[in-house]
């Protein structure tokens, strides 16, 4: 399915919608968070109708892409700078250990299983992701996004995403046979780091003279579009400056929180996450090839084997990286396991080891497995680790968590 | 710009938004309708930047086409369906008459004009459309969509649409050479119809139980993507059973108004529809190629005497429509008015004329330019013809005006 016409777009947009929300809503049901109904259901779509959800159909992935970008716009509105700045060295300690420690343990495995540098490199590359995408998720479907132990992963996964860009930066100069110099290492991280801090200090004098300047346009919807404008915008502008949209879209939400019309925005954003995010889920989990886990066939008990080595290093390597901020108070297992989801990110490692040719299918297939797992298994256990907090039951805390955590 | 990476579309959709909400404002600002502004900002931007606003991008083409479907949606959940049926008889004499009347006076005048019959068929055809989108649009802009008007317009427009399609059928099978029958033209009609009928004699039994039912799922924002989930279901069932997507649409929100949710699904759904819906009248007005109106051109001053004449021909015969409905006692100018636009209908009749080689590029330009005469008319006449209605000036009438109407 290239090309959609309309009426096909339509029916797949049903098709997907409903199916997300019938998998979240019975996820919600046997008591786990929804975003595990909603990856099942790509998994189930992608698996059961092949071709119908096709992660790399461009009207798709780019409806996708929107949903990720508003999924962390909306938890850049529900996230205090001043909180994230508090716990920014231990998110700092985090994120840089969880990067080491899984990489270190995945390449020394493919370093024993006799596979080349570069293959060990790569895969032990594609462990060192974090999807903040899923863990923010799970943890706003807990109620549980401003505690201190939510701000560190949160943090940490900011700051992961920004060495995943220049892990893959320098991981395609190496699968493409570039030198790799300690120069233009240090530029792409300066650049991923600086747009985040520049967009920051730039922001905080013109954004909320804008929100009082658009609150004056009486044309209904106004202050929710031109918030998502900033949020696209500043996505646009973060890839532009060689950063990660996603970057860009939690900088405009922390931006914009605190602002005038803050609560309206967050309630206006919200519809069109419920639209957007479910697609960019289904897509994720449809992107996953579940035939690998079948250890009938031959060929992939090589794979799982492989897969289930890479796993364990995946989940060791993140979780002790929990542990890494050894002098904060909270609950260090909790912050480990909500590092653990790899989700897309680590699938765009995968894709981009295969396309190089650094890959074969197998080694493919066993890092596929491994996002697989990592983003299935952190959903239930941070529910185990960090039970969810009603609504009613929040106490009305000094820290002034929002009331409006609740609708996200 | 055929395949855009994600960057690329979050700018687009940054530029579109933020000119379509621009020149609304402004719009709004001199006293027309907002509907009016985004229209000129597709303009412009078709103009000023050729290839950024493509219409014939399939992801902006999809996009635009959610707008309008989800147009329709809530064009259909303010609308009373017992008040439309009340003026069924008047909507559909405005509506046969508004399609022969122009399609005579388009045919006659091609025929003077010495061009062949299938091009007179077609042009004719060509004048016969009305945009129910932009006409329901501007009497939302004014408050008025619930005055006895106002319903025989969108009534009319509706049944428009349903001609519209037959006729369609029937040229599509006149420029491929085929043999058009009674039994086709009859079978066509009555699917579109049907179809209508159809939905909303089972929906009514239907749907009320599937939103008491979806109103027990403990997910936020259920009942808005079940409620866009049925727009687009349906829209899709309209477009598989041959008739108009946009009908299956307004049926939805027909079949929603008055359950439980009602309000509810209307907040929801105006945020995806500010998000939306400028889109699509951004490539309406993108699709619109005025370089036909430079008269120093003297390849334009044919186009232009032809498109003249087919102007007068879509204004009068749309006009004298409006008092077609004798027996009523409402304002005729406003229905004769509230018909004229031709907007994207008008636009595909052209470009089919102009693909099948029956219009040679002259003509497919005065049809554009008598496109966008009747579409830029429209509005403000209409806003002349049927001052604004303010939220606070409304009567509380015993008809029951919603006040959420104003929300739209």
């Amino acid at each position: 399915m290239n090309h959609m016409d309309v009426p096909q777009f339509l029916g797949l947009l049903v098709v997907i919608l409903g199916t997300a929300k019938l998998f979240g809503a019975a996820a919600k049901w046997i008591g786990q968070p929804s975003v595990l109904g909603e990856l099942m259901a790509g998994v189930v779509l992608g698996m059961s109708v092949p071709g119908l959800v096709d992660p790399k159909n461009e009207v798709l992935h780019l409806l996708a892409e929107l949903g990720v970008v508003i999924l962390l716009f909306e938890i850049g509105l529900e996230t205090d700078l001043q909180k994230l700045l508090q716990v920014g060295g231990a998110s700092a300690t985090v994120a840089f250990v969880g990067v080491a420690l899984p990489f270190g343990l995945g390449y020394v495995i493919c370093w024993m299983l006799g596979l080349g540098n570069l293959v060990a490199i790569v895969a032990g590359a594609s462990l060192t992701a974090t999807s903040v995408g899923i863990t923010a998720r799970v943890l706003s479907d807990l109620n549980r996004l401003n505690e201190p132990e939510s701000q560190i992963i949160l943090g940490a996964a900011v700051i992961d995403d920004v060495i995943g860009l220049v892990i893959l930066a320098v991981v395609v100069g190496l699968t493409h046979g570039q030198e790799v110099t300690v120069l233009g290492v240090a530029k792409t991280t300066g650049i991923a780091f600086g747009f985040l801090a520049g967009t920051l200090l730039v922001g905080r004098f013109i954004v909320p003279p804008l929100v009082r300047w658009a609150s004056r346009v009486d044309l209904p919807g106004t202050p929710t579009i031109l918030a998502i404008m900033l949020a696209f915008g500043l996505a646009w502008l973060a890839s532009v400056a060689g950063s990660a949209m996603i970057i860009g879209a939690f900088a405009a939400g922390l931006l914009l929180r605190g602002t005038q019309h803050a609560h309206e925005i967050e309630r206006g954003v919200a519809h069109l996450g419920h639209f957007f995010v479910p697609i960019f889920f289904v897509t994720v989990g449809a992107a996953v090839d579940v035939r690998v886990l079948n250890p009938a066939d031959p060929a992939n008990q090589q794979t799982l084997l492989v897969g289930g080595l890479l796993i364990v290093a995946a989940v060791v390597g993140k979780f002790f990286a929990g542990y890494a901020a050894f002098w904060i108070k909270g609950n260090k297992k909790v912050i480990g396991v909500g590092m653990i989801p790899r989700g897309e990110v680590g699938l765009i490692f995968a894709q981009m080891g295969l396309a190089s040719g650094v890959f074969d299918p197998g080694l493919f297939s066993a890092v596929t497995l491994m996002v697989m797992v990592t983003t299935f298994m952190a959903p239930p256990l941070l529910k185990f680790l960090f039970p969810p907090v009603l609504p009613e039951q929040k106490p009305p805390e000094p820290e002034g968590i929002e009331d409006l955590v609740t609708e996200a």
